[in-house]
């Protein structure tokens, strides 16, 4: 999984039938010291995350586990909202 | 998913069978600001999209499964059009 | 998919069971205009291309699909051998 | 797989039924050197090892086979930790 | 697949019951001139392939289809020892 913070949505009136009724988040990706780091993506969602929020997302086939019977034609869902990120001495809490 | 314009299509007259009847277009990945980022792909379609527009794609496995029970050789599919990305205040409207 | 010239063949007496009878094309990834980017990789083959020609290939899971039932363990396959690619206004023919 | 010593762990009280009860380590990813190479992810746990441990992951579908029958959305999971590397003359001892 | 060199092995006493018995090789990835290139890797081995030898592997999925029916939980598995690679004039033996 890789950490994230939720930076906008998308909206998207054409799209496959695997994905009506799913929110579609961009994700911007974040290092160990929450600094952004790599490219945006889109994301669907399991969690109810919001705008600003520290989440991880899994990519690939197990971005479909979650909608599971549902053939969900995502490769990657957000499935935790952060509370605290713990790295030996530093404590980073997020809630 | 990741967002990328449309910019052309690939015609192929030998291919593999599970690629028949494919529209393959070309597409150019978009970071958040829309500006180009990152290598061209050729992608399969499940929307219509059609040169110049804004879609996003999905990769790997989960590219077949709009043409399911179809068992397309395809690792990336356009799965939707966007209509708009709602980054904060700024909203980049597309349609 | 990807865009790719072939530039060779691997030969290898050593090998599992389940890429016997496979051809392994050395394959050098194209950008859209044609010019090489990126590392080279080696293909199975379910299209017949030869050296020198412009390929597109799938990877993943979806790499094994053209030989099913088979189990070929290949994460790479061409897929395609490529006519003419359509920019705009640009028309790239390769045949 | 790749190497990576474990340099902290992630709290996350909101997170998909998949995870619960899964450790979620932060890796950093190492070099064949030993030296940190490559951006941090979160990996769920089949191990037990903790923190400053050099351990290896998987990722991908394998990253969820530890865990069958349980369907846990996970792209990466720490599966050994590591004794010893040889190198050549070099050997790096871990324990 | 991929072209990579052998250059040393790892050894680990706690693993995933999955990899038990399973030989595990550092692995640095090769261009096409054979120079390095890219980050090393830890693969599992189908081949019998020793410290030095120019090998192929296979990652994702397909790294685990040698093992079948074990459930094999590796995302790169050695699948070929190289021969001779041919780019055209070209011809470079190992063997």
């Amino acid at each position: 999984m890789q950490l994230g913070r939720i930076i906008g949505k998308v909206w998207a009136s054409v799209k496959n039938p695997g994905l009506t009724g799913q929110r579609l988040l961009i994700v911007q990706p974040v290092k160990a010291d929450l600094a952004p780091g790599g490219k945006c993506l889109i994301c669907t969602d399991s969690t109810g995350a919001g705008a600003g929020e520290l989440i991880y997302w899994v990519r690939g086939k197990e971005a479909s586990f979650p909608f599971t019977p549902d053939e969900v034609a995502s490769d990657a869902t957000v499935v935790g909202i952060v509370d605290e990120l713990n790295l030996g001495k530093r404590s980073l809490g997020e809630r």
